[in-house]
């Protein structure tokens, strides 16, 4: 196989030799919509979901003057996670179920259109494992793709609203919904599964932007027609090298057909590198959380891909957490960021995993780079061995050793992860990537469990709670702070600087040219900071708990910054479940089931409204 | 009896004299928060409902620098009247329907205690004529008063939020359901009824603030022992002077027993004048709305009342529109003001009726003063005749005159009327009133109906639309314009000054020191003018549409504006009931029902937020 760096610098070779006469295909108008900082039109601000943005009119002098400059209720409460896209000066909001769709005129402030799909409640919502949500709208082609809850796929007409088609993408009375947000790839919208916790099998598929047809589905699991693996071309890093994975390399992983229902689904986030034509993304834990009733690596859940754009085809592939013990569900997002590591110039993609290691490898073939923890509290592997890949597990901490119906305590991370599904941003002025973290560590015990269609198919209990250490020492210390706010060099696995939260930071965060870096908390706060150091800048407190992206674009020469409020999302289900407070309670004691957020309901309550923010 | 100008100076000079060894009552410490403008105490910021503060910090010069200093979202969509009052640093806020109270600290902005009633929605909802609002708490004695939807009024601990009693003071299977603020007055708390559409017949109860027990209650209609009219002291305005209304001036004035079930309901504001000991309100419409089916003046609702804090005993009573025949409810807010009238210093109570006309009497001896236009669109009638205080009524708009199952076309106002419940303010500093104000004509058909009881008991159909004049010299124009907002002066009963608004202000006003007034729109705008220009000088978007009441207070010495927005109440419940807009509807093309608001789901969408506004 070709070494990395010079398939790197074919890949661009390529590129701009096609880039005159370039065929204009979705991507390449979304890419030159992304190039241009007033619009904010990808979950990740451009393909390679760094989160940066170019504007820098909000500055570190500035950024304390910032004041709300209007704000929308978007009529739905519970938790609203995603963010808002900016497409030629028009926004779109989202909605949690019943996914609501506004275009909003930045003018006058007034609703363009509002699509609301028809979706029936009493089959969708009880399959939706951790609140009801929904994590934003693609746009391509002049069209919105909104991936309802219910999985089905629809198109709009991004300026009438109208639906243009809708497809099935799975069945919610197996289990299946979708939170995820799609993204169009050229002339495909591409978009996952969430039931990783009702036994779906997760795949990721392409659907054609105009008709809706299938073009190509992937699966994490199964037999490598089902999985489009090419057993004599897909590699993984494995012996300290980029190696061909060979036949079965999934099947193989399982005993039987657990693979059938085996998890690994995709409801996170996906990036496109249109010069190697690549498709990234992550895949879910494996079913059930019970270790002891699947033995073997359970491949390919809890990995890295890269798919080949037109046919899906696995360049590679790279398992993070073989044999998953703690619901360290792999999905999160996929920054494609070039950079020097070692001192070689690299086109890397960043991933940081709910495992609580920040991973870089190199996006062209998989070549593992880096593999440390981001948070020092990380306890139940001492590393990544970096020649095998695979993490070295701490017995004490293998809820599979200590085996089913025991109680494995005090792992780190707890299963939401050191980081959830909440993207990072990564500013090219500091090289650092910017993480919304979770602080807490847990009880896990499996049990047996049984596979019904449609049922939950979970296997495992937990109680989660404060770390309680340095995130930055790992150093026991009497802090009850659930999160942090962290700065990582992915070239040297460091951390920088590191924030302590109260609360998990739930909120995906966004870099400015103007070196502030904006994220939001479970309290309500959006935080303005100095991308340096960390030095909070700006604060504010919205309506609701943010687990929203902040998201941030131009407009008549102003640069706004926008971010939806409402309290949900896993971390926030004890208030989004009206768990926070029974009825004729006079005082927040009624909170109970969510133990370590408990505290919360006395900071927000539920809520669903855009705040947008400009300097007066 | 007493000429009004030497009753008036008795009066004052007891209240003088006891000055100095008040007994301390609620309404002594009342009064002496509300004399601080730090709080907001009352809903009117004072017993004479004034909603003037004498902060000035916030000013005509630098208003255009407020922005918003925090938010919280109440987890309660749907319309959200009545604003937040603030005692001793603590804020209240309160929902609609469930009726959830929040303590909130201002300091660390977060919940110091929440409670929520139990209500049996299914009883309670269907019941409520206009949408689940809710118009605010009370504060007296260390207690938060909570008057539910459900009729409960409950008696909380200020500090603790503990429920110290409630007590039952309707039934819903009747149709009966509270939805305004109660007032504490002395040792008891005021409330009344709402379901005038339901053949409510209605009342003001006093209760006892330590034990909850009923103190006195008079009703709207009836015998003179249920009125708690004195025939042999209870005056009114007639034939040009006080005269005493003798004996069943109620029951005399309707046809059998239909005063059993004749409306006259108390769901407004009530205001107090400790040196007179006199508690004012107004009375709602009669029952049905179809005026055929019940002959006579129909006394008293649509009154305007002064009763005895004490006994309940009734003062005197003045019926604005006898018999009515369009539905202009009396509730709206009576506000206590001293002023010169026709050369004379008066105790005057000034009263903007939904009828369309403000009138201004003697509060202490109910003397009519002044009844004019504050509309100039207002058409029912011509004129009140000074003499005997009754309006003229114009018979082409009559629609008894034109009957049962006929379409009375072009009558001015609306059922609406020119002005709903939304509170006025008044500003010492100018003189003048500033009114939110309705410009909406209608269609009306009444109907024969039966009464059922707990069924709605309406008896009438009707069509708004804007009204096309001039809302200050009622020439025609081509303008859709639902709402205004003017400056009136009540010495003269002239407009002053008048701001078009494209709907109607659903959203009473506060007056300050600063030479502001604030007032909030149904799109979701918080407006701050000129008082004495009424010159747009702030705006700002709010997440919803503002049906709320504007305060302000001061904190930490800085002064705040707060208000709640939450778009519904009967002008925005097209929104609040979803017939905005159906399901799979790409635009707002379904709003339907509620013909005039149409457009407002353009605009705005449901919520429930408080914003609070400082300067930085």
């Amino acid at each position: 196989m070709k070494k990395p760096v010079k398939s790197w610098l074919i890949a661009t070779t390529v590129a701009a030799t096609l880039a005159a006469p370039a065929i204009s295909t979705a991507n390449s108008e979304l890419e030159r919509l992304t190039n241009n900082p007033a619009n904010w039109a990808t979950w990740g601000g451009n393909y390679a979901g760094t989160r940066y943005s170019k504007l820098s009119q909000i500055n570190t002098k500035n950024v304390k003057n910032l004041q709300p400059a209007w704000t929308f209720s978007t009529g739905v409460l519970r938790g609203h996670e995603g963010g808002p896209l900016v497409v030629n000066d028009v926004l779109y909001i989202h909605t949690p179920f019943p996914n609501t769709v506004y275009a909003i005129d930045q003018k006058s402030r007034a609703v363009i259109w509002e699509f609301t799909p028809k979706m029936d409640a009493d089959v969708t919502i009880p399959v939706m494992c951790c609140d009801t949500v929904n994590r934003g709208l693609a746009y391509g082609d002049g069209k919105i793709f909104l991936q309802q809850s219910d999985t089905v796929l629809t198109a709009l007409d991004a300026k009438t609203g109208k639906r243009i088609w809708s497809v099935q993408n799975g069945d919610p009375k197996l289990g299946m919904t979708n939170t995820n947000a799609p993204l169009v790839v050229k002339n495909t919208v591409l978009t996952g599964i969430s039931g990783g916790e009702f036994g779906v099998r997760g795949f990721l598929a392409a659907y054609d932007i105009n008709s809706g047809r299938l073009v190509w589905k992937g699966y994490s699991m199964g037999p490598d027609g089902d999985t489009l693996i090419n057993p004599n071309k897909t590699t993984t890093w494995e012996n300290g090298k980029v190696t061909k994975v060979g036949a079965n390399s999934s099947t193989k992983t399982w005993e039987g057909d657990q693979w059938k229902i085996g998890g690994g689904t995709t409801w996170g986030w996906y990036s496109y590198d249109s010069d190697l034509n690549l498709v990234y993304y992550g895949s879910g834990n494996p079913s059930t959380w019970n270790p002891v009733q699947r033995p073997g690596d359970n491949k390919w859940s809890m990995s890295l891909w890269a798919r080949d754009a037109d046919t899906g085809e696995v360049k590679w592939v790279y398992q993070m957490t073989p044999h998953d013990e703690w619901d360290y569900d792999g999905i999160n997002e996929t920054v494609l960021v070039d950079q020097e590591v070692k001192g070689k110039m690299r086109k890397t993609i960043v991933h940081f995993d709910r495992n609580g290691f920040g991973y870089t490898l190199d996006r062209v073939t998989g070549e593992l780079l880096v593999a440390e923890k981001f948070d020092a509290a990380v306890n139940w592997a001492t590393h990544v061995d970096m020649k095998s890949g695979r993490p070295q597990v701490v017995d004490q901490y293998s809820t599979e050793y200590n085996g089913e119906d025991e109680n494995t305590t005090g792992v780190c991370p707890a299963a939401l992860g050191s980081k959830n599904q909440q993207p990072v941003s990564y500013s090219p002025q500091t090289g650092l990537f910017y993480i919304s973290g979770n602080h807490v560590c847990m009880d896990y015990e499996p049990f047996e469990v049984e596979y019904t269609a449609g049922q939950p198919y979970v296997g495992a209990t937990l109680t989660m709670y404060p770390a309680g250490v340095d995130a930055k020492t790992g150093k026991s210390n009497r802090s009850t702070n659930l999160g942090q706010f962290t700065a990582f060099d992915a070239t040297t696995g460091k951390i920088v600087w590191s924030i302590d939260e109260p609360f998990s930071v739930w909120s995906g965060s966004v870099a400015t040219a103007g070196g502030v870096v904006f994220y939001g908390t479970l309290e309500g706060y959006l935080k303005g900071v100095d991308a340096k150091t960390g030095k909070e800048l700006y604060r504010f407190k919205t309506p609701s708990g943010i687990i929203g992206n902040v998201n941030t674009w131009e407009f008549n020469g102003k640069q706004y910054v926008g971010v939806l409020s409402g309290i949900g999302g896993w971390a926030g289900i004890g208030i989004a479940a009206g768990l926070d407070t029974g009825e004729e309670s006079s005082n927040s004691e009624g909170l109970g089931a969510v133990g370590a957020y408990r505290s919360l309901s006395s900071f927000t309550k539920l809520g669903g409204v855009l705040t947008v923010f400009a300097l007066p």
